[in-house]
């Protein structure tokens, strides 16, 4: 079935074990470490789907021998973990029985003319997780994360991201004029002005701007937008959730081109 | 300023204080005492935006000197708690100051003739909570929950709704069968299947069904689907996040009509 080695760990004090345990519940340990944690068979099998090669495949001892072959033969690692030492190293409070190790390639700088969005120090994980499941869903090529914003491979982001972190480049880090390297139209929302979403022509490629979930797009980058895209809210809502809002902004841009 | 009555409470077997710690940490308490816990100034402000009366208003010992008059003069009751007794209530990881505590309305049975958005045993409270302010903000009435949903007023799903709940007439606990009192149009978005989303005539009123996280909408429902939606992907993401596609949907009915 495969030839990949297979170690069977029961100490906690292995130091696998304590690498893993900080990349499962550290949101930033995959900065020192150069890899990420993927953890439960959803987002197992999506990021296989997506043709990532995990470094190592790690089973619970009890579901070890019911693990999908798919797994075993994609990773050039096996790791066995003692079931209660499994669970001490999740990050969930229902632990998943398998996870994967995988290399996070050392990221590149923005790419020009590209359709891109720009995270202006969106915070919440499972937003971010939704943004980018959304921008691959729609064509966007990358993902530019202004400083401030959650930590784009932290293991809720992940989760939420379904795969889609493997189907776009991300950069994060960003000050607000490394964006000029875009050189694509930059759209923000906005609630009270400019053209109404669903009836304006919209530019491909671009960026859209999406903004911190309490205070919205700093004033500094509002300045620098290209135009300004409203949201029609007949109900008269104050607000829509940031991971909504460029749902339909995304949506907008990219499935009607 | 106010002549709401004001009461101080330092006792953590204070009957009140149970009573508010079961409704900030129990889900479904608000089911057995027919209120709720609005917590934090975000959710409170929005509530008070929406109309809504708190029953009491809850402050922390600290912040009552600071708190805005608004808020002691919209409720009935004045309650300040020490710090500590706050923080130990509290559901959250940073505790707010204040909170509200607001009568429930005994639920009605479904409206006919109404724009409803169906959850379809829809779990995460962040989703939930998102797809109630985006069927608010875009004109549809009533929220319609299968039995297996999350519940529509735990806190969770109230601070994610952001308000959204005042807004709405929502019902919960409910069978596929019962969804035969809406008489209106009923909706499913499907992968493969159906007209394009940005290309479709959409009916109105209307109910969008949405499906669980993982399994998607019911076949037992999706037989009832008088149409089939598809919302185009060219980034061939194998799908969106439950509260993105509704908001994708939901604008694309409700803001273009």
């Amino acid at each position: 079935m495969t030839s990949a080695p297979l170690t069977v760990i029961h100490s906690r004090d292995n130091a696998f074990v304590k690498d893993l345990r900080r990349l499962a519940q550290d949101s930033t340990a995959y900065r020192k470490q150069g890899r990420v944690w993927l953890e439960g068979d959803h987002l197992c099998s999506a990021a296989l789907q997506r043709g990532v090669r995990p470094v190592v495949a790690v089973f619970s001892e009890s579901f070890w021998p019911l693990a999908p072959a798919a797994y075993a033969q994609a990773a050039m690692k096996l790791v066995v973990i003692a079931d209660a030492l499994f669970a001490d190293i999740s990050g969930l409070e229902s632990p998943a029985p398998v996870g994967f190790v995988v290399d996070v390639a050392a990221p590149r700088g923005l790419q020009t003319g590209v359709a891109t969005v720009v995270l202006d120090r969106v915070q919440d994980a499972g937003n971010v997780g939704s943004i980018l499941r959304s921008a691959s869903a729609f064509g966007f090529r990358q993902v530019a994360a202004l400083k401030g914003s959650a930590a784009l491979w932290a293991p809720k982001v992940l989760r939420a991201g379904m795969g889609a972190h493997f189907a776009l480049d991300l950069v994060e880090g960003l000050e607000v004029q490394d964006l000029q390297a875009l050189q694509v139209p930059l759209l923000v929302t906005h609630v009270h002005d400019g053209d109404f979403l669903h009836r304006a022509a919209l530019p491909w490629p671009c960026a859209w701007v999406l903004g911190h979930e309490g205070q919205g797009v700093s004033p500094a980058l509002e300045e620098r937008a290209t135009r300004r895209i409203r949201i029609a809210q007949p109900g008269g809502e104050e607000s829509l959730n940031v991971a909504a809002a460029a749902a339909i902004c995304l949506h907008a841009s990219g499935a009607t081109r």
